[in-house]
């Protein structure tokens, strides 16, 4: 499974800091960390970028290309920002990501094609609302990846994240399950071993102890990857969750066991 | 998810020790450490039992009702033993177990229609050979049914452990994939919601480092938990794990999520 860390995340007050200051060393530092915990792929989201997006978006990835050379996935949904970033990649990116939403299948979906690279795509709603279900994501999935087929772009460029619901919400657990299904009936039902991946955070998002998120982000996350699951986009500071994610490898990827592979 | 304590085994020397000697203090000793540790069933397992077997079997199930009523499940593939050992249960206790083998199916099966109990139905050859992957799993569940249905039981009272195979095996990731599927089709092969039990241990038996094993079986048992398990008979002094099980069943269960079930 390749993770992909979530760090360098706007949310994050010092990355919102370092971007308004247009200050490479807080980013920097970050990524440095995000290497030696372990991530396998670097996400910057800095957010819609809605001033000065080409500008920002090149800076942080020049500064992170600096200390590191880990692929990157750009997250944000200012289409020429997004180009900009992906201009200033040195290795081919992941574009992270589009939907059915119309905005994202006139300007972002396009720009696959344009730099011939990886693509999430998102099982949500023109609107952007979560479906409730797992008949309502196999119904997106089909419509996704018919708008993605229309770009003429090639099937293994697609990497579909179902979106995840938060346990807490009504009927979470029973979403979380579902979910697990989506993801192993995926590749059938579009005819090509399409990648899925998820956002983990979702899991548990809202408020509960550290300990108890942790413990179910592991479990869940085992789950996902016994179903099929190849990239999760995580924290990567939550180190029990990446032994976790290494160890799965182990058990699912059916060569002969070894020891050294568990951490 | 039901956890079935394994601790109460000849293999554990204290325990041979006071079968030997007949002694109940330490097996009610540990008994009563399984019931603090989170057990929902005590596993009764002393060996083959090829001297005194009735009144060992009835000595131990006498032992360990005394100081806790959880249900038994009572482990020995001496017929008379398990007799004796099943007349003395308070409580209905489960069989474990019986297979193709006709020793068990002339023997042990015909006590289930006899006490009226739940009896664990291996997936192994006549010869007790394991299965080599999921297609004979499954050949030998059709066959291990046939027999059960034959004796007029229940079809609910059958808990089948499809027999895990060691990770270290030269095919064991596989087979430890294949059998999450295994356990996926039964309901269906079967016409009926069949209970499923693994016997945890057996995934990492061999040498290995034991914080190694412990995340391992922390995974695995999550795998199989999404895969339907309902039962795992396991250490139940691996609190690790027992936390896992218990923050599974929250994930799994379906209804509204609840904090206080992630331990």
């Amino acid at each position: 499974m390749q993770i992909i860390a979530d760090n360098i995340q706007i949310t994050n007050p010092m990355i919102a800091k370092a971007l308004y200051e247009m200050d490479p060393l807080p980013v920097q530092d970050l990524a440095k960390k995000c290497v030696t915990a372990g991530a396998d792929i670097i996400d910057i989201n800095p957010g819609p970028l809605t001033r000065d997006g080409e500008e920002k978006m090149t800076f942080l990835v020049e500064a992170v290309q600096k200390v590191c050379n880990l692929p990157l996935s750009l997250d944000t949904s200012n289409p020429s920002a997004m180009a900009a970033g992906l201009n200033a990649c040195r290795e081919k990116p992941i574009i992270n990501g589009f939907s059915l939403e119309p905005a994202k299948l006139e300007k972002i979906l396009p720009l696959a094609t344009e730099f011939d690279c990886d693509i999430i795509g998102f099982l949500l709603y023109p609107k952007g609302m979560v479906p409730g279900n797992d008949e309502e994501r196999l119904n997106l999935a089909v419509q996704l990846f018919a708008a993605f087929n229309e770009k003429g772009i090639e099937p293994q460029r697609l990497i579909i994240d179902p979106v995840l619901a938060p346990l807490m919400w009504e009927d979470g657990s029973r979403q979380a399950m579902e979910l697990l299904n989506v993801i192993r009936l995926l590749p059938d039902l579009l005819g090509f071993p399409v990648k899925t991946i998820v956002g983990l955070s979702n899991l548990t998002s809202g408020q509960g102890p550290k300990e108890k998120k942790l413990l179910l982000e592991e479990i869940y996350l085992s789950m996902l990857s016994s179903a099929g699951l190849e990239m999760v986009l995580m924290n990567i500071f939550n180190q029990k969750t990446v032994s976790a994610a290494r160890a799965c490898d182990a058990i699912t990827r059916q060569g002969t066991f070894s020891w050294e592979e568990v951490p």
